[in-house]
């Protein structure tokens, strides 16, 4: 059975946290489509999407979800991303809304955020 | 100058709470498309809009904003909605998507919400 939507948008907030690149992007159908935040240029594909994933990688960092919102196979999610390096504190906090298809995969995934839900802070 | 984004919204979330229907109609253009839920027939067009606004008019109604995220002149808001009528009371909790035109009026407005975000309780 198809992953439901409200359990993969779950399984992302936390493997953004958690999880290598490469279990993120395989919640991506190959050739789903990224925009993030929206009006940056898409990214077609998992190698694309990887890219955006990568740089957080060797970051100590934390996700807290919100609230997510069902409606058929669309959902939207509002969560908050925490990362540190460095010295620096970032905190970022967007609404996520992603298409999945009928095997449970993400499609499409556009981020709703702009410099207001950006900190970043000196620790 | 046309309306900025977060104010437009703050607005709808106010009048969807205290406005007649044209006041709320009035925030789209006139060929604005509202799928509200997603997942049913889109309504395009002052009138067609107007009628999912027109069913609220005469209940008690409040609205509570909890957070907007502006990308450009794409916004997600995250909204509560209570209604009570006949003893019941209706609350109802969704992620409105809207697309503005350089005019400050909302061209496309779709709302994220399932069976998991309406709440009625008999009072």
């Amino acid at each position: 059975m198809a992953a439901q939507p409200r359990d993969v948008v779950e399984q992302y907030v936390k493997l953004v946290a958690t999880g290598p690149t490469s279990a993120i992007v395989d919640l991506y159908a190959e050739d789903a489509v990224v925009e993030d935040p929206i009006g940056t240029p898409e990214r077609r594909g998992h190698e694309a999407i990887g890219e955006l994933y990568k740089a957080l990688e060797n970051l100590e960092r934390e996700t807290e979800l919100h609230t997510v919102k069902v409606a058929g196979n669309q959902v939207a999610a509002s969560f908050t991303l925490v990362t540190v390096s460095n010295g620096h504190r970032m905190t970022l906090s967007p609404i996520d809304v992603m298409e999945l298809n009928d095997a449970g995969k993400i499609i499409s995934m556009r981020a709703y955020w702009g410099p207001d839900d950006l900190k970043m802070e000196q620790i």
